[in-house]
Formats: C-alpha cells, sequence, structure tokens
C-alpha cells in the first residue's frame, strides 16, 4: 500500500503511468546516483588509483534495491543532500561484502559529483523517452499534413475567420514545432555531461587521491618518492606547488574515463557546480517542448469546441473523456492532460534558469532548488509527449464540418481576395473600403457578401457577378499552402 | 519497498519527513476527495432527500485504505480526473455492504465539486500545520529580539557595512515578517469553501434529485404532486421555469449543510468553478509565507560566512551540516532547506496565478494545472515552516563576533553622524565632502577614521580628537533601534 | 519628438493613452519621490527640527519640471538609485532659492525612504484609477447579470457543451471575481506605508538631527544641554546610550507626521527597507486583478468565436478591430488587449514576491530589481481595467444565438437530467449507461436525443415520449442559475 | 522635456544610457517595422510584381521621423496592434510624393509580417551590442584568470570555507558562462527570421498580387491569360486550384528576397505567426545571458563584502557608488545593477515561453503579450552587459587579502587533504572522525588545526608535526587548479 508520504502520480494524470515515470522518480534517481558513483570508482581503477576488485565490488553493491529509500530522504535533511547518507549506507553494502573496498568509495569525490552526475543520467534516459514520443507524434502528424495537403479549414485569427486555409497545413505546423522541440532538446542530451569537480571544483580530492596511490604521500612524506625529485615538467606546466605527478594529464583522463563510463558524452570545460549550464539548457529546452505540445493542444481544443466541431479526440477505451456526471460528455482529456503540463513546465523551467545565479563555488540553497524543479520538468514532459503520441495517431478529422465552417461568413473569408483583386480597378483604399462596407452591410443583414455586393454601384462594369461567384470559392484562395506543406514535410527528420 | 513510480521525498530535503507530508500525500489528497463525498451524501440526509442510512453507509465507506491508489492516479488518465474512478471505486465499496445506499453516491454532484472540496480540506490540514510552525518560529524570535535588544551589529547595505544597527532588531524583522505572512495565511484559511455547483455551476443536479426526492418528478411527471399545480412563489423569485420547489432555499441550505458537514468555513457568492480565488490566494499566501521564511534563511547565511561568523546553526544530531568530503565543514543546513522552497514556491505559485484566466464554466487543462502546483506549494511551504522552528529555536549568536566585526571599518561605520553632528557647523556639503575625503584616505592608509579626521585642517576649532571619539561608539549610533524592538514585540500575536 | 531612448507605449497599446499611464511614468515617479522629500521636510518642521520656511521652501521647489529627468536617470548608474542625484538637484534648485533651506533637504534620510515613499505614493495613485475602473465594470457587469438573469446558453466544460446555465450567471460571475480583485487591491492600498528607516532602518540619522536641533550636539558637546543631565525617562525605556531625548516618542511622532504629510495610510511596525511586504502584497493583488481581468476575456473570446458568435465587442469608432489586411474583420480588440496584460502581470507579479527574499539591511539588487517590475504591473493593470469598462458596458449579447447554439447537441445537452431522472426507475448505472449508449447513438447517427431514446426498449413503461420532451427544455434546467445570480447581485458593492 | 506618458529609463538603472537602449527603443522599433514594409516591398520589386519606383518611394518614405510615434501608440488600441495605423501613416507619407507608389505599401501583408520582421531587426541590432559586450567582458575575465591562474582564495560552499581554489578559476569559470551564453545567442541571431506569411499564414495575399501583376486576375479574369490555360504543372504539384502561376517558386524566391533586403538569415519552414520558436529562443538564451551575468554578479558581491573584501569595483568617477547618506560607502553600483536584471529577466522569459502556447493561426493576446516582454528583455540584457564590461575590465583583485581569509580556520581549510593522506594509513572512515573530532575542537577551543591534531594520539607514529605543517599549505592543495585554467582559456573564442 500506498504510505502516506508518497506520491502515485494522483495529482498529474498527464504521467501517470508513462514510460518517463519509471526513469525520473525516486528510486530511478537513486539508482542513478549510485551508478555515478560506481561509474567513478570503475574510472579510478581504468587509472590505475584504485584496485580492479574495488571497482567490481562497488559496482555490484550499487543498486537501489539494497539502500531504504525512504531513510536516506529522511537523512538528507541532516546534511541538505542525500549523497553523504548513500554514501554511508553503499559504503556498509559494500563492506558487507568485501571491507577492503569499502575504502574506496566516494574517494575523492564530494556530493554534488555524485548528485549532479546522477542528474545527468536521469535526464539523459528521460530524454530518451520524450524523443522517441515527440518522433513518433511528428510522423503521425506528418501523415496528417500529407493526407490533408488540401482539405479546406477557416484560418483563424483572434478568434475569428480570417481566410480560408489548409488543416494539412496546420497539421505541417504542429510538426515542425515539434521538430525545432526534438532538436533542441538533441543538443541538450548530447552535451549532458559528468559532474566531476570534487569539493570545491578544483578536483584536489582526486587528485591527492591519485598522488597517494601513485606512491606520493606529499611533501614530506618519509621515505617516499619524493626523495628523487620528479621531474618538474616543462616550465609552467604546473605551478600549483604540486610535483611529480603530472596533474593536468590525470584530471583530464579522468574525465574522460569516467563520462565513458556513465555513457554521457558531454564535455565540460570547467567542472560545473557552479556554472549551471546543463541545467538551465535542460530546464528551457523542455519548457520548448511542453510548449510545442501545448499549441498542439490548444489548436485541438479549439477545433473540437460542439459549435467547431472539425476534429475529435481519439475514442480510446471505454471510459475514454467520460463525465462524472453527463453522459454525452468525450471529453478533449488528451488535450487537457497535455495542456496541463504545458502551463506548468514553463514556470518551473523560469526557476531552475534563475538558478544560474549562483553564489561561490557551491550555493546553498539555489543548488537544491533545482532538484525537484528538474525532475518535474522532465515528468510533465515525458507525460504530455506520450500522451501526444495517442492524440496525433488517433485525431479524427472532420473535413466536411470544416468545409461547412468555412461558409458561415457568407464568403466574408475571402474579402481579401476579392478586394486584392478589386485595388489595380478601384485603387487599394477605395477596394477596401468597399469590402468593409458590403461586409458590415452583409453581417447587418444576415446576407452572403456576393448579394451585398451585387447592388454596390461601384462594380457596376468593374467586377460581374460571375466574377465575384469564383473568387468567392475558398478553395482557390489557399495561396502557397500547398507548396508549403510540401516544403515543410521534406525538413527533417 | 518503494515502487517504481513512487516518491518518498528524496529530492525535496526541506520536507522529507516533516508533519506535512502527511496530510498533503497522494493518500491524503484522496482521503480528503473521500471526506468530501461523505460530507456531501450527509449534508443531502440534512435536507431529506437521501436516507440517513445511506449516508452513514457512504461516511463510513470513504477511507482511502479502501482503494487502490494506485489504479485510480492510473484510471485518471482517462478522463483528465481522479474523481470518476474514484466515484467508480467508492460505488463499489459501499454497494458491497449497502446496496441500496450506492445509488447515493455523487449524487447531483460534478468532478471539480469532489476535487475543489478535498483540495480546500487538504489546504486546511495543511494551513494549520504552516500556521502553528509559523508561530513557534515567531515566538522563538521574539525571544532573540528582546534577547539581543541592544546587541551591536552592523547594519549592512549593498554588502558594506552602513551604521551600526542591533541583532535584536535584526530578529524583529524577520518575526514581523512571519507575522505578515501568517496574517495572510489566516485571512485565506478561513475563507477556504466548499465547491459546490454541478455539472456547470447551476446546482442543476442536486436540484434536480431534490426535486425528485422530494416527489416531484418534473413538469409532465404522470400523476405527481404536479396534478395539484404548486404555489408559483412570490413574482420573479423563481422564472427559471421550475415549479413548486424551493430551488433558491434548497440551494443555499445544501450549501450550509455541505460546509458544516466538512468544517470548512468560506461562504463563496457563487459556485467557483471557474473562478478561482480560493486557489490563487492559497498560491499567493504560501508564496509570501516561503519568501518571508527566504529572507530569514539569506539573512542566516550572510551572517554565517566564514568571515562573518556572527551566527551558526544549532548543531542538531552527530551529522547535522556535515560535508562528504570536508571533516570540518558544518553546513547551515536548515537555511540551505529553507532558501530552496523560497526559491521554488514564488514560481509555483506564478502559476497557479496564471489559472486565473479560465475559460467557460471549466477548462480543460487551467484546473488540471493548479493540483501539483497547489499541492507542491503547500508541501514546500510546509517543510519551510518546520525547518524553520528548528533554525530559530536554536540560533547561535555570537555577540562578541558582531561587536568585532563593527570594529572593522576603522570607524567609519558612523561616519554618517560625523557628517551630520557636523553639518550644523560646517554646512552639509562641506561635512559631507570632509568625510567622503576622510573615509577615502583611511581606506587607502588602512588607518582608522578618527586619526585621518584628526588631521583635518577643516575641523580645528570645530570638533576636537575628544568628541570625535565620543562619536566613534557605535552603540551609541543605534538611533530608535532599541524602541522599534519594543514597538514590533508588542506587535500580534 | 520621442527621442531614442524613450517609450511612448508603441509596444503596450493595452495601456498606451489610458489614465494610469500619466500617474505611473517616469515624470510623476520622479515628482512622487519629490512629494516624498517634501513631506520629509515639511514633518521635520511639524516636530520642530526644521524651520517652518525650509519646508515651505523645498515644498515649492520640489516639482519634477525643475529637474532634469533624464539626466537624472543617467546619474542612477553611478549610485544603483534615481535618489543620489535627485537630492543633489533638489538641493541646487531649494539653494538658488533659500540657500539655508537647501540645508535641510533628505536631512538624516536614506535613498530608500525617499524611492520607497515614492513608490506608494505613485501605487496608491494608480489604485485609486484601477479601482475606479474595476468598479465601473461591475456596476456594467451587474446590469448584464441582471438583464440576462434567465438568458439561456450552453455551460461549457473541457469545450464542450455540458449543460444549460444563463448568460446572467457568468455575468455575475465575471462580477464576483471583480470583486475579490477589487477587495484584494483595497486591503492593499489601505496599508500602504511611508518608508522612514535611515541609512539602515534604525532611524538614527533622523534621531541625530532631532536631537542636535534640540541642542544636544552629542553625549561631549562642550557646554551643551547636557550639562544639566536630563531626566533618564523610565527605566528600560532606552536603553541604547542616548541620554536625554525620547527617542521612541521621537521616531512614532515623525513616522505619523510624515505619513499624513503624504497621505498614506499603512503603519508598519518597523522600517520595511528589507521587508518588502507592501511590493509583495501590491504584485499579488495586481496580479490577481488582472487574472480576474483575463478571465472575462477569454470566455469573451471563447463567446466571439466566429461558430460561437455569443457575443461581439462594443463597435466602437470607426476603425475598431479593424484589420490591416481583411475588410469584413472585426476582431475583439478589447479582449485581446486585456489577455495580453492577463499574460504579462502573474509573470512579473512572481518577480516581484522573489524579492521577498531579501537579504541584509538593504540588498544589492533585489530591491532594484523591483521597480520596473511594479511599475509594469500597475500600468498594465490599469490599462487592462479601463479596457474592460469598454468591454463591459458595451459588450453586445446575442441571446438568439445562444439558444441556437443549445439546440446544436439535439438535447444532449439534457443528459444528465434524463439520467438523474430516470436514476430512481431504473437505478443509477442503468440509467447513465443507457443515456451514455443514446449519447453515442445520436451522434453517430446525427439525430436527435429525444428521438434515439424513443427506441430504447429499457424506457417501455418507464418514460414516455412527452416526458421526455418535456425535459429536454433546457429552460427547464437551469438549477439555482437564477437565484445565484440574485443572490450574487446582492453581494457587495 | 519628457511628457507624463513617456519613460526616460528612470526606474531601470542599469539600461539607461546603455547603447541598447536606443536600438530597441520605440523608435527604433518603429523604425525596424519601417525597414520590414520597404524591404518587402523591395522584394516584390525584385521579383516584378511591384514597379521598381515605387520600391525607392516606399523605402525613402520608411523613416519613423516622418510618422507620429504616440500616435501610433494610440492608434494601436483600435486595433490591437500598431501596424493599422502605421500603414496608414505610411500610405500617407508615400502618397504625398507619389501617389502611385502609395498603392504598394503593405501589399498583400498582413501586421504580423511586419511586425514580427520589425521585432527580429531589433533583436538582431540589439543581440549585435549584446554579444560584442559579452566579447569584451570575457577578454577581461580571460586576463584576470591568467592574471591570478595561482592566486589562492578560499574554495566557499554553502557559505563556508571548503577547501583551497583560485581567483584565476574563478573568473575562468565566470568567463566559460560568458562563453556559454554567447554561443546560445550567436545560435538564435543566427536563425532569426523574417515574417512571411500574409493573413493566416498562406501567403495568399501575396500570391494574388503576384498572379494579378503577371495579368492573371484570377479564373475569370475577362481576356486575361487564362483564355490560353496555362500548363497545369506536374500532377500534384499544384492541387490548390490555382492555375498557370508558380505559386511554390513565387513564394520561395519572395521569402529568400525579403529575407535578403532585411538581412536577416534565419529559414523557416513555415511562416511562424502561430509557431513562436524564435520568440521562445531569443527569451531563454538573453535569460541564460543575464543569468550568466548573475552569477558574475553575485559572486562579487560575496566577495565585496566588508568582512571579505577580496575585491572591489573599479572606482569609477568621482560620485561612484555614492551613498545620500554615508560618506563612506562605495557600493558595488555595477554587481547591483547586474544583478537587478538577473533578477527579472528570467521571469520575462518564462512568460515569453509560455507564449508557444499560441492557439489558431494568430492568437487574441497571446501575440500581443510577447512584444515588451521581448523587448525588456533585450534591454535588460543589454544593459547588463554593458555595465559587466566595466565591472570586469576594472574590477580590484586583493590577493593579500584573499590570502588572509584562507588563514581564517586555522588549516581546517585542507582537512579534507589531512583525511587523505591519512586514510590508507588509518583506514578512510577513522580519518574522517578523526578530523572532525579535530575541527570541532580547534572550532571550540580557537586554536588551530595542526595543534589539535598534535594532541591526537591516533597519529603517534602515523604522521608528523612536520607532515602536518606541511599539509597545511593550501598552496599544495589547489588541485587542477592551475589546469583547469589553462584548459579553460584554450577554449574558444
Amino acid at each position: 500500500m500506498t504510505r502516506p508520504w508518497e506520491d502515485a502520480g494522483l495529482l498529474s494524470p498527464v504521467r501517470a503511468g508513462t514510460p518517463v515515470e519509471a526513469v525520473v522518480g525516486d528510486r530511478a534517481w537513486l539508482q542513478a546516483m549510485l551508478d555515478a558513483e560506481a561509474a567513478l570508482v570503475r574510472a579510478q581503477a581504468r587509472l590505475g588509483t584504485v584496485p580492479e576488485g574495488a571497482a567490481r565490488a562497488v559496482s555490484n553493491a550499487a543498486r537501489a534495491e539494497r539502500l531504504d529509500l525512504r531513510a536516506l530522504a529522511l537523512a538528507a535533511r541532516e546534511t541538505a543532500n542525500p549523497v553523504v547518507g548513500l554514501v554511508q549506507a553503499l559504503t556498509r553494502v559494500v563492506a558487507a561484502q568485501d571491507p577492503a573496498a569499502a575504502e574506496y568509495v566516494h574517494r575523492g569525490s564530494t556530493s554534488q559529483d555524485i548528485f549532479d552526475t546522477g542528474a545527468m543520467l536521469v535526464a539523459d534516459r528521460a530524454l530518451r523517452l520524450i524523443r522517441a514520443d515527440l518522433d513518433r507524434t511528428a510522423v503521425a502528424l506528418a501523415a496528417l499534413a500529407e493526407r490533408h495537403r488540401d482539405t479546406l479549414i477557416a484560418g483563424r485569427t483572434l478568434t475569428l475567420h480570417a481566410v480560408p486555409t489548409t488543416f494539412g497545413l496546420k497539421a505541417a505546423g504542429w510538426r515542425t514545432l515539434l521538430l525545432d522541440a526534438d532538436e533542441r532538446l538533441a543538443r541538450v542530451q548530447e552535451s549532458l555531461p559528468v559532474s566531476l569537480g570534487g569539493a570545491a571544483g578544483t578536483l584536489a580530492g582526486y587528485v591527492e587521491y591519485a598522488r597517494l596511490a601513485a606512491g606520493e604521500a606529499g611533501p614530506s612524506a618519509p621515505g617516499g618518492p619524493d626523495d628523487n625529485p620528479p621531474d618538474p615538467g616543462p616550465p609552467g606546466a604546473d605551478r600549483s606547488g604540486v610535483q611529480g605527478f603530472d596533474v593536468a594529464g590525470y584530471s583530464e583522463r579522468l574525465l574522460e574515463a569516467f563520462a565513458e563510463e556513465t555513457g554521457l558524452r558531454g564535455a565540460p570545460l570547467l567542472p560545473w557546480h557552479a556554472l549551471r549550464t546543463p541545467v538551465a539548457d535542460l530546464g528551457f529546452a523542455l519548457a520548448f517542448a511542453t510548449g510545442a505540445l501545448g499549441k498542439i493542444a490548444v489548436d485541438v481544443q479549439s477545433l473540437a469546441r460542439t459549435e467547431v466541431g472539425e476534429v475529435a479526440e481519439p475514442s480510446g477505451g471505454a471510459g475514454r473523456g467520460a463525465s462524472s456526471a453527463m453522459p454525452h460528455k468525450r471529453n478533449p482529456v488528451l488535450a487537457t492532460l497535455i495542456r496541463s503540463a504545458a502551463l506548468q513546465v514553463p514556470a518551473l523551467a523560469g526557476a531552475l534558469g534563475q538558478c544560474l545565479v549562483h553564489e561561490d563555488e557551491r550555493s546553498g540553497g539555489v543548488w537544491h532548488a533545482e532538484w525537484q524543479l528538474l525532475r518535474e520538468c522532465l515528468r510533465l514532459t515525458g507525460g504530455a509527449a506520450h500522451t501526444a503520441v495517442e492524440l496525433a495517431e488517433g485525431l479524427e478529422v472532420r473535413a466536411e464540418r470544416m468545409r461547412e465552417n468555412l461558409a458561415l461568413t457568407g464568403s466574408q473569408v475571402v474579402s481579401e481576395r476579392i478586394a486584392a483583386v478589386l485595388a489595380p480597378r478601384l485603387g487599394k483604399a477605395a477596394a477596401k473600403e468597399l469590402l468593409t462596407w458590403a461586409s458590415v452591410t452583409a453581417d447587418r443583414d444576415g446576407r452572403p457578401l456576393p448579394d451585398v455586393l451585387a447592388e454596390a454601384p461601384e462594380l457596376a462594369g468593374v467586377m460581374d457577378a460571375a466574377e465575384v461567384a469564383s473568387l468567392c470559392d475558398p478553395a482557390a484562395y489557399t495561396g502557397a499552402a500547398g507548396p508549403l506543406v510540401d516544403r515543410a514535410l521534406k525538413g527533417t527528420p
């Protein structure tokens, strides 16, 4: 049974039960931090500063199910982060199997290296899911755009019919926005870095342990290798007072090995404890993605209104869209869920962006504020993307209704065209004035625009009824809609 | 064991294990919605439209542990809210005991009535905890302010020493801000309303069932009481076509009974499905409260810096404030946790405020965006308030260090005073110019301000060294700090 | 001509030319700060610490048109606030008329006292306009609600027709939300305080000058009145080392006099340089107000859609709502403008709320971030409120079209009612199931619900066609809509 | 004199008088929109659909100083955007010189094409300034990093001394963050697109006028070239009902010509009236940039505190950093100004990001909300970047004070190192426990860590005083700080 302090997604249906849940939840986060600890020891082992056996022992022990998640959460209050407790618990688990190996857990490290590397692993796993769902959605939208390349629909601006467009162009636009989102997410995903800085971003702990492992216990270590002063290296290469140990080389190799062991591909110029580029980038890209999905959602809602009825959501299972009170309703629940995420993520991402303002080598609070915000951004976006797949793949498009609605204004929807054709004949201003008068009159009297125009003395000898009628065909006034769809569908991917 | 989709607070140490968790978590939220369902049936029973026995049966059944929370969370994806599934599940539980009573579950109601009433119950319970913790914190701060009414400390503006102040005034300020927060939370808490609107805010379902229960099946019910046409009531009292049933009176009595059964005290003028005053108010008041707590946190951090050292956090248990790497550190973790909440809640509350822009009788998405935001605001504020109790009750104040730091500027901290005293003698402009020169000189040469002033020809015959020295006593330049503390402490509560 | 660095409202049509512009613009803000300087000197004069003539001279000089606004703006970069330059400029203006009076400008004061007092004056003036416009809007909405108390309209939830409601109830809801907004603004307005703290919130500068004026030049002033040691006052009344001067009494009297001279009514317990309650309160209340106006705007937009056509904006002047391209369009520009403000203000207000987290006695940056945010919140809200007056007073309501749209679902809009009436006859579950089937069938076949129901074997002997027909009258299923309107209209004001 | 409705930067010193003001202000925005109108006519002329002379006439007339900016701002209230009025005014100016040319103003266009293209031009111009200032700042920071590659300073985490680092590494980190910001801004700048969509994003108006110009007045144009039916093209190439005119080719050529005439380089797949990628990207990149600058600002503030005193801002002119009250203060005003921007921009950018959720072919309100937000983001970032140049170029670094502060903890700042060296000798746990005890003891007794350790029985025979002393040299415990600086400085640009 769920315990009082546990959340199971009750207030967040947009993501409840979607795949992203399992890769960003507390257990997954804990596992990612353990993966980071294990990768760190393996990286140190690859560089020879830790025994291979210890690396294996730590890797074997680093499994979330061996630790008490809730106890770690509670212990985090004492130290303001969950890593201090995690290190203790992991050390105990390792020690139970291999006491010597326990000495090598978290060697030279700091909480933030483990937490941030774990966070990037979580982000990487979540982005894989999110991007796959965006891709599936984009594929479905491409099919819609292709199928409805020439399906007429009213273009609507400021809530009113403007000029005709096509549903294909609308769907192509949705897809383009998702491609933009995916491009931004891809860029961020490819740059997700490990965090390797040690206590204050100098790697001093890592270097110290490595030097010790290399048999150099420091300047005055009695009988150590420093008795034979090492080669000081090229001038200027290492002015930091450390001798006989290739600090620069070791640091770079450790960073590379750690990155390889985790699978993360970003290569930060510097430890980023207080330089929060990766987190800000994630927040902004996720906000973009939910914004893009939200655009689709509000368009679907706009078209699904009872009076409009141009699209309907896929009917799904028996109870899909049901109301607790009204038997007839089939609510657009998928768009609703997506929109609920789109309203939340930008705010959370904005707060993440503010965390760039991060004082000192590690902030007391700014870093800590990021965690839940980042997870929620990933989870909501993941849920929204997954929901969008179903929406796009099953969207019901009612071309007939679109055509009917297009007739609602009695051809006013092409008033721009008539004005354009008249402009060379009457002058632009006079043409527009005439159409404005005709539209107002048509509205007032509830008559079609051509009927009103037929009575306009200005048109005598200028444009006859047949020409007016032909200009009023909305299918003949979609401009470049078709070619634009073609062009957009040629865009990647 | 925690399941993959469950959160246990790992990323949110500010609230992990604090009392607020248990009253706002998913289980508590589910219970609150069940409480709303039960209260609704009891209210209807009080008005005679539902049998008393049914109300008892529903009340007995409405226990969260009888329902499958995760199943409800998953089912919510189909309907975009968890109430549709909850009603089905609750109906089954009731039916298993008392099939007749099951007919009365959720009668005339709508998902939003239940969800929103449940949310208000959760908010009420959380606010009780939050306000109690703010109160305890304020009491502790009052004691600090009283004890340190005259403890000198540098007043700091734009990071620099400005003029002397007292630590008591600082603590009194913190307390005042918490009193402001509590006042705002109290106002909101007292106005938390039940939600009672039915499908679209007209109460039509409730009225219909009540009329049916009163034996009036509608205008053409065969053989119903309408055969004897009822008194149409005073002219204009009910123009809605419903006859013989006191719609206005019934609606008001149902609202009152429902409110009493839940314990909520707000009395909304209208159903608020789409008029989101209570939620916006909650968000803003909670943002205020965490902002107030955050002010304390950043001040504590500012004073706890290694170089300043004027306060230290309570030492707590053995591992409190420990670092995973640095044995000497005793991090100000309480302030850190509080600040982490203060950075999140305003952003969440801002998004809640945006949900006022809520289209139609119920939005598809705006309502749904509120849920997680509201819970997170409550939970983070609750965690921060609980953390603040410990911080305020145990804060270590180092008056000696405050006094030492006050000497750091070599009396420049009272330059304003010397300029003021000189103003009537030299003119304001000349006095300020002299002090500016003296301060620059003192800085440049690393000398105390009085020594520099002693050499200023402008002061010959105007102010002697003894007077300068006496003006340099920071204890004599605290203005009204003491009386202000007295005045503030007389403020409620 | 507008200079390159000046804004004239081009990007903010919601407020361009509305009255709020003139009370919150740079010139008005400068004047408000000058008003604060003048009020301060007058207050000091009332307490006898400044000559009456000086107060008059400063008050006469404190006129924005005598200062170079742009020069002050540029000078503010040097000191991070515009008050330092303002004091210098004002001093020069005063000195040109009355050199002696110039000595009394800004006496004992600090930039923040002047800036914040000025900001509160600006807020007070803006709130007056905003509240008057909210009031006018509410009056217009009350008339709409009264007139359309029984005008049927589809209640819409999640974009679909739910059950019938009335336009009167909708208008009453809008008004109620505005009353809520006005109540919150009124509360804030009544509590707007002067800022009086001196350099670091202790009032030390004010006290020092007052004591000097009272003839006490400090502890060692030779031959001063301290030769006759003054009455030390009651024990504990003043432990701050200052003797012979009633610091507490003077401070309170100065605060009162300053408040009276400005007309601001708030009475803060403490100087609020770093306790930002007034600013946070303003932000939240303004966000509420624009949110409330935004709700009206999105509802108007929803009802104005070409396919819905139930309301239209007032036609205004000739070009109102015109498009640059489409002669027929009459865009809902008022709702558009209002919504544009409602999308901005909550974000700005959220940032203002974050400024509660304000370190030390005055923050380097947090205070400064508030200024533009606060002004923009006031201005956008003022513009939106002014725009709403016109929208509400001129809104065209098309009851006929509402009625037509209500018929669009072929009576499905009352499916809830039929299910309710059938529940006692068939059981609640069976009744809902029947109506769900009937609605799906009606949708699929494009038939009215009653026709489908007429064929349902379950209804044989249970409900005849006549009863079905009578239940399908939407006018008979508005629940308590009418009485709710009555109740809401009785609410203040 | 500034008029009541004009802003001159009084509330925004971070940007008052900086170069960005002149390129984003109302006049510059108006000019950019005029540039867009002129570029559009020139593009049409290049394609032969408009006479060359008309293009020249419009280009000559399109000068902001010929229009009444304030009148346009006021007129924008009638149409919800300033372009409708601009077109009328521009047409009048053109007509006064060349009545025939006036026919070609805004031909086939729509307000959003002009406004959005103008906005992108403004953004491009502002980004040029911003990026140049970021570059100058980065160059200055590189010099600081190089010069102070080995300047010791305490690494601070959670406000406390952690381990030693170097000021060079800190400066290198600041620079790296600015390079990240510049990379993001560059990416956005290169992709800034023109807006070309026509009334509802189909380009129909442009196409219609072009076809008319090509002598094809539409299907029934009497005597037009349609008498000889044109080649219908390959099957499927143009199914939109338009015949004999290469719609696809014309649209693409028009887009290219328009882009070239403006100088904007982005090539959007589709008209982006309702696909707001460029605006969201701008917001996020600008938020990143101010966040990066804000990080520098809070670090400078942290180091400038009176007690820390490790850096000071450049002294600038005479009044720089002056207080209105305290002669001795030299406030860190540059960091203050930068931070004030960093607190605002992310909130504004978050709201811009929300505008991705943009319904229909053009939203009524969402589009309009972007304008002021975008301008303010550009202006604040521009101001902050300009301010940062001065801060970075003039920052005073006090290496001596850094060294003194590093000694404040009595060598506890290297406790991590001693624990690391002891780990292989005592076991990791025992080593950390020993150092924890020693640090607590040292704190309690106010003694240096080495003295306490000298008394620890655990160290007998394990580590002698000489080794302890050598380990306590902070210069020997900077890890890879030096090589990291080298690595970072090799990074672009």
